[in-house]
């Protein structure tokens, strides 16, 4: 069951820009010995995320840079084939933090087990149940505190995340209008998912007046997943005492020079604004709450998501940058 | 008693920096008629605040901007000399919203009764019981929430809000660090104000090492009274969960081209940080109770603080620019 080496994706060099091979590259390694209170891990999926590019770089973050020669840090999937922890036995399914590698070896309290009972494949993990849909759960429910009656303005609507987040708005009574960069998307974001709009960022001309005509109300709550330009036209269109959930930056995370906050930062003075920002890492206490709410939403058929699985730990990289030019179609993770 | 015509220093155009004497300047108008509801106030000091110069630009703001050709907009204390208001009669010392005048007519509602009986000189109303003593008050206990043990940075630390929002912290048991720009400036708020420690921004060298080394248990409160560098440098030293409680950005308001947030916003996100835009005006209903307990504590002799009067209705502009050279030795306010 447990083979004398695994292949690794690993970090050789910080990405100047979107990862290349030059980059990150596959090496073949021994597995090292599992040690006490360690666990080792066969892996089955991947969880492909902006985030795992903000962790190639050396910027000071709220996890250490992954180093130079380390696997690329992930959330996985996988089955224990070798346990030297009381908590996790030899062919649970679990999954947690790991690395792009056919098998990790870590500590036993980073994985965690997928029940036997539950009617859910298991890179649902990675996805609805993991942070894709754990996210926005606390990220709209608890950070940004939103109310029936609010305007939601969601940026990257047709991402994993934003997706799901417009969703549980809507369940809430809120109004929601997306940001998205495709006909397509913002077809499906508005006819499948019920956001109330969603605005082609591409093709919409200046960003300020789409928002403004599709939030007449104004904005009470900007869930931002992208930073940039996007967040400067969603300052202007704030209502007073509004909440900005600041999750993520995707729009800065391949600049190699710095990058300047938004331009229109005044308007958070000016129209009393709180910025909250956002780690999903401080509500592991309450994920079973988070999972249980999601798995009846998702089994009442009130939350939909889409998946793109590509296929072959090789493809890692490829699969990657999809991510970045905007062209995976659902929740982006590889079958190893 | 009511003259025919009135002083004004108005706008005439809006200043690309710094302001001079062709964007604003002295013109001698007719007084208007008091009408129903109003009063006309014989001015007897004017208050020279930072916000001002935000009033002078066109961006969008939390009050408009002064129109051209309309006076300059300040706070004000003057008598009552005319009154079509039952709530305020002729006589009355007051303290509000008027503008850089000899003569201020407005509503009545934009002006408040200096009580006959308080043992203090009516200019303390442009100063500890108005936006300067108050902003702090309410901009550290409600919306910044600062509780014992913290560690407060506090930028422009000897200005009129920095030094009086320091004694508050200290009386409210935070460790409080300062940022001046002159040793003189460090030394009255450390030796005069207890400030636990205040550092020479001009003089120290890097500014996030310098703070590090006086936080050295990181900032758990950053009262932004600058924006800019020293925002960036403060972002890096603040604690997981900290606030930033964002009250003004002095460091910018000169500019003539679109000002960059700040460059490490990321840590924001990465640290969990809450950014709040503070606005005095939102703390109105409470102004009593905050002019009550900072009553208590300037009688008691627990704070200090410094006023810069110049004399002279012509010497305004001068006076405020005084601002931004940083050489005011306290509150500036003109004596009519």
């Amino acid at each position: 069951m447990k083979p004398a080496s695994k292949k690794s994706w690993i970090l050789k060099q910080r990405p100047a820009s979107v990862p290349n091979r030059d980059d990150v590259d596959i090496v073949e390694v021994d597995i090292p010995e599992t040690l006490e209170g360690q666990v080792l891990i066969e892996t089955t999926y991947f969880s492909l995320d902006p985030a795992i590019r903000g962790w190639m770089s050396d910027t000071p973050s709220y996890l250490p840079p992954i180093g130079l020669g380390d696997p690329i840090r992930a959330s996985v999937t996988g089955v224990v084939v070798e346990s030297k922890s009381p908590n996790l036995s030899v062919g649970d399914r679990v999954y947690g933090t790991g690395g792009w590698e056919t098998f990790c070896t870590g500590p036993a309290e980073y994985f965690s087990k997928i029940p036997d009972d539950v009617p859910f494949p298991d890179h649902y993990y990675l996805n609805i149940f993991g942070a894709v849909g754990l996210t926005p759960y606390f990220g709209l429910l608890s950070c940004g505190d939103i109310q029936p009656g609010q305007t939601l303005l969601m940026s990257a609507a047709a991402g994993a995340v934003g997706s799901i987040g417009g969703q549980i708005a809507k369940i809430k009574g809120l109004r929601v209008v997306g940001l998205a960069g495709s006909e397509d998307k913002c077809n499906w974001v508005t006819d499948e998912l019920g956001f109330d709009a969603c605005i082609n960022y591409k093709t919409c001309g200046d960003l300020e007046t789409a928002i403004r005509s599709a939030c007449p109300e104004g904005v009470d709550v900007f869930f931002d997943n992208v930073g940039g330009e996007t967040l400067d036209a969603a300052l202007l269109n704030l209502n007073k005492d509004a909440t900005v959930v600041f999750c993520g930056s995707i729009s800065t995370y391949n600049s190699s020079e710095p990058v300047p906050g938004p331009y229109n930062w005044w308007q958070v003075l000016a129209r009393s604004v709180t910025v909250k920002g956002y780690l999903i890492s401080d509500y592991v206490p309450r994920f079973g709450e988070g999972q249980a709410q999601l798995a009846e939403w998702v089994q009442a058929g009130q939350i939909q998501f889409k998946e793109h699985i590509v296929d072959g730990f090789d493809n890692c990289l490829d699969a990657y940058n999809l991510l970045f030019e905007g062209k995976n179609t659902g929740k982006l993770m590889v079958k190893v």
